[in-house]
């Protein structure tokens, strides 16, 4: 294992102290327990959007935190869920009268730890409410998850509903968009190597070297297939197709297209992905209104991508389109 | 090698026709010869920038060109030199009148080739000036480079001389602007694997399971030593030693620290590094007034990274700020 860290047990604390030290600007960090939170929280009467889950897939969720999307962030330990106590006090933190949203990607931990962070928060007479999301076509149930698994879309769904808080929407307002742009949301990944988290010191899983896995997990869960590697147009139309035939997605739809690179993977790369993508939503009469390329949820080091596509709608754009600061996505400000 | 690619040989015109499907917002390609322009060039009456390279280090330069940045970027094959008929090409196209500079990376084929490009320019009319930039501490000469090669510095270059054309600077104070720049500005790299060049299917170095190269260059080419693994402050302090001792850096400055991953390095270890980068600074009395974090100037699927710390004046941070809408680098828009 050769990585850029001190100890392995103490990744996500330097990792924190790291932003902590880059982007006091825009964020606050708590070290006890972990959580990133807006510089300016809590902001009164603006719905407060949480969310968190593992390490290992940054910039998601810690760099999303800032005006107009996250308002605070849970990371856990790699590849592993927060736990309630950070959930609790980062609610608690960015809580500014009028309710808090938590988006939570569905693996069984996170769900069940957001869960009882958000009883203790009701307790304490905070409104929660919380949405899941639940994007990957590639498998029902997987390691670590009942039903489908939730990824890109996450990244998405804290942009938009980030920007409706920010906007002044209520909290039932703000959970329906996220609930409406996971539904309107599908996602498949593809990885051509593994990852190997920190504490581990060896990869996940053992890919050979002209293989590739369809429908991988963030965590590296097992996909749909094993397949010799093809040429990218193949890869991505199978992908894509996946998605498409989910929804299904129809001609006459007007689309978010996010290519995201797993971490391991050159911008050079998604760009000829981007490419395969374009094309065949074009063959199917699917128009790219907005897109999003490059590496926002990733797998460590993993080398692959993942292709999301968003059925958007005007409310969707418009605040897709709003002002963003954050490390991690810039535009507007 | 495992690539999201067609053909080895058609990856940088495919490339190329991913940018033009996703950002034709922002920018034009054109094909014939390879390059990238603004949408809305020639500005006319405003100076025009125009840098460019081999490819494989995305988002440099493409990914670059927008207001407030870039005006064209020209991409050779990976890891090649761009022909002097691309750089004159795109040279004309953004001319708006009011002169163009040439940011040049110091390899001695993109050196004669942007040289050549600017005479045949300036027959036809078109000022040109050019200033290279040699900012890789590692070693004097190198395999492709007679002096420093030229690294880092050239992202902060572009950004900065970017916006002071934006601003109506004349073509003498921009091309001041970037010499200072580059005058004022060190890196130091490490790479923790090789990387594979897709026409030659084959890693470009060896290095071993425990091994490191200080001093990398984006190419691959050599550095000062290879030394063994080891925690991760321990190489950032080598590395920050390196770059600090040689301007010097001196108590009291001011600067700006661009921690750049080269693209198969998790973002997660590219903070561990500013944590460490952070507190070594600290402890010399230098403060970061600055940062930049993340993949930037890369080398394919390279693992490793690169320290860059400019000395900043009022005029460098003032343009720093200023507003940037390019694909791989925005604010302010």
């Amino acid at each position: 294992m050769k990585k850029l860290i001190n100890n392995p047990e103490n990744v996500v604390r330097e990792e924190l102290e790291g932003i902590a030290a880059a982007h006091s600007d825009r964020v606050k960090v708590s070290l006890d327990p972990y959580y990133v939170m807006r510089a300016d929280a809590p902001v009164a009467g603006k719905v407060a959007v949480v969310s968190g889950g593992g390490s290992g897939h940054e910039p998601m969720h810690g760099g999303f935190v800032g005006m107009g999307m996250l308002s605070a962030a849970c990371p856990g330990e790699v590849f592993t869920s927060p736990t309630p106590d950070q959930i609790l006090a980062a609610t608690k933190a960015v809580s500014g009268g009028s309710g808090v949203l938590h988006i939570v990607k569905n693996y069984t931990g996170d769900i069940l730890n957001f869960e009882m962070a958000a009883d203790l928060a009701k307790e304490e007479g905070i409104e929660v409410e919380a949405v899941i999301t639940n994007d990957d076509v590639a498998v029902q149930d997987s390691l670590y998850t009942a039903g489908r698994r939730g990824v890109g879309v996450t990244v998405l769904a804290e942009k938009i509903c980030g920007a409706a808080a920010e906007a002044g929407r209520s909290l039932a307002e703000v959970a329906d968009l996220c609930r409406r742009v996971n539904q309107q949301g599908r996602t498949m990944g593809v990885a051509l190597t593994s990852c190997t988290v920190p504490a581990a010191g060896k990869p996940t899983f053992d890919l050979g070297e002209d293989e590739m896995e369809i429908g991988i997990g963030i965590h590296g869960e097992p996909g749909r297939e094993r397949r010799k590697m093809g040429p990218a147009d193949e890869i991505v139309e199978l992908m894509a197709a996946a998605v498409t035939d989910d929804l299904p997605f129809r001609s006459g739809d007007s689309v978010l297209a996010f290519v995201n690179g797993m971490g391991g993977t050159p911008l050079l790369e998604l760009y000829i992905v981007y490419r395969a993508l374009d094309r065949f939503l074009k063959g199917k009469g699917i128009a790219i209104e907005r897109n999003l390329i490059g590496s926002y949820i990733t797998s460590l080091e993993m080398a692959g991508c993942s292709i999301t596509l968003l059925r958007l709608d005007r409310e969707m754009t418009q605040y897709w389109d709003a002002p963003v600061n954050t490390p991690g996505l810039r535009w507007g400000v």
